[in-house]
């Protein structure tokens, strides 16, 4: 019976209990479970599995010595891939809910861009004829993703499908079909220069840290559009409001920040071209979540290779 | 050479005759064309075909003798199936571009309304934690789209393809690939009671008008929502009314009105739980429409079969 560590906040246990247990027992594996918030610790040698979430309380894996894997919550890694104390295999979460929800999430921006829907919220002042604003169709919008891993594919592809004229970036060639794909630094000015609305799905890593900066954001067509439902470190804050405040961009939806959760005084929240939300593009969900979390747990068990191992020279 | 006369509105006209003069050049048809308002009227004997839009200053079709068609301008033809000075054949526009802008439209407030974009919008203040507000997955979605003609098939393969549970209802029983569908008077109430969002594209006929009312508003779910990119008439502005008042819907978006322009005085411009489109969401492009158009002059030319011929016992 395989021993599992609940490394996350206490706040997600009985939610994650309850799926984990379901998943698990789909492939007849009865796991006991130890959280770090019991009364009685734990011995840390007797841990099979490490469920981890950087919120959560564990810092230290070096007592750690007999688990088989460290099973991110996080698609991102960022946090964890630097902690020279995890020398255990580090898998990321690759969910098809947290697909599925950067999907809806990243189509309803991009169509509420499209759409200009945020002018007809406001214009409810019974004047018909001044609200008439007509939007070209999709198939005349040029939209550009930066990132194809599993998101950002996910979501060029149900982009191109709505009809978008839809470009996608990332660092080595990929090929998806119904979308256009640029690549390399060489492909990114390309991108940018055509991206009416743009979207960023990459992850946190020293190339893309501050990827869009006063330079680069000067390539995108005048009255652009930025939404980042990625990483916060792609975009240069600063950068982003002098972009916005002289009129060359004109709107940003930020799912995403530097420092989360965005302070309270952040120029962001007040900004009249910025839409603040507040990290929720792609959730991990216990049900969908739960189900991966098991697979791995059940090929651990079983001998098998892990599935979505982090390249820890890469970064993700 | 065939004699077109140009029976809409006279804003349109420099859209469409540039639009209408290349796409008949595709087909090797050069016409001439007539307006209303030029300084010496034409003899209308002499007309061959009428584009027309009931917001145009043609009334009466009878001296239109010679005439071979009718070609409306408009998808709906409510407002024209039942003038009795049209004895020639009539025809509808059904327009890939009018088709596109609704399933776009339809898909963007959809997501809206499933992502509760309105909530982030208002929620600027600073407080993250506050705006914390998790979407189900779109699979967990329902959503009914009334009428299944061909903008809703569209939206509802549209919705579907997004991930949306969809479900769409006709008078008339039909399949659609991904969509569950129901049909008839009984099928009603079925897809109406799991209606999370609704989205009616029905026409305007004396068995659509006000299908939508106390009754059959009061078998949606409790927060459910409306969205009406269809006809106005569907809906009983009144029962709607009370409807979100007494919170048994959560909101309504609508795009078409018994009433239209929707006078200014009109409660539901004013309404916070109501969003006002002015008839925007299927326009009527001069490109791709003058194709349809070009298409039926050069089959009338040629003697061949009419498209989207209107079925006036049917009324659309």
């Amino acid at each position: 019976m395989p021993c599992i560590l609940f490394a996350a906040p206490e706040a997600k246990w009985p939610a994650y209990h309850e799926a984990l247990t379901n998943a698990l027992a789909q492939h007849d594996i009865a796991a006991s479970f130890v959280t770090p918030w019991q009364d009685r610790p734990a011995d840390p040698a007797g841990i099979d599995y490490i469920i981890y979430d950087p919120e959560g309380p564990v810092r230290d894996f070096t007592p750690y010595t007999n688990a088989r894997a460290v099973l991110s919550l996080w698609a991102g890694v960022e946090r964890i891939v630097g902690d020279a104390s995890i020398t255990q295999p580090l898998c990321r979460m690759v969910d098809d809910g947290l697909e599925r929800g950067m999907v809806e999430w990243v189509c309803g921006h991009v169509l509420r861009h499209h759409l200009d829907i945020d002018f007809f919220l406001v214009h409810q002042n019974g004047d018909w004829q001044g609200a008439q604003h007509a939007a070209p169709l999709a198939r005349d919008r040029r939209v550009t993703v930066l990132g194809l891993g599993a998101l950002g594919t996910a979501a060029a592809q149900a982009l191109a499908g709505l009809g978008f004229d839809t470009c996608g970036w990332s660092r080595r060639p990929k090929q998806i079909d119904g979308v256009q794909t640029c690549h390399g630094p060489d492909g990114l000015e390309h991108v940018l220069r055509r991206a009416d609305i743009l979207v960023t799905i990459l992850p946190q890593t020293p190339q893309t840290t501050g990827l869009l900066n006063h330079d680069t954001l000067a390539w995108m067509p005048e009255g652009a559009v930025v939404i980042n439902p990625g990483r916060g470190s792609v975009l240069v804050d600063n950068d982003l409001l002098r972009a916005l405040d002289r009129g060359h961009l004109a709107h940003a939806t930020l799912d995403v920040f530097t420092i989360e959760p965005l302070p309270e005084t952040h120029p962001f929240w007040a900004h009249p071209k910025i839409t603040v939300t507040p990290h929720i593009a792609a959730q991990t969900r216990p049900d969908t979540s739960a189900r991966v979390i098991a697979e791995n747990i059940r090929r651990g068990e079983a001998g098998e290779p892990l599935l979505h191992l982090v390249d820890r020279a890469q970064g993700y």
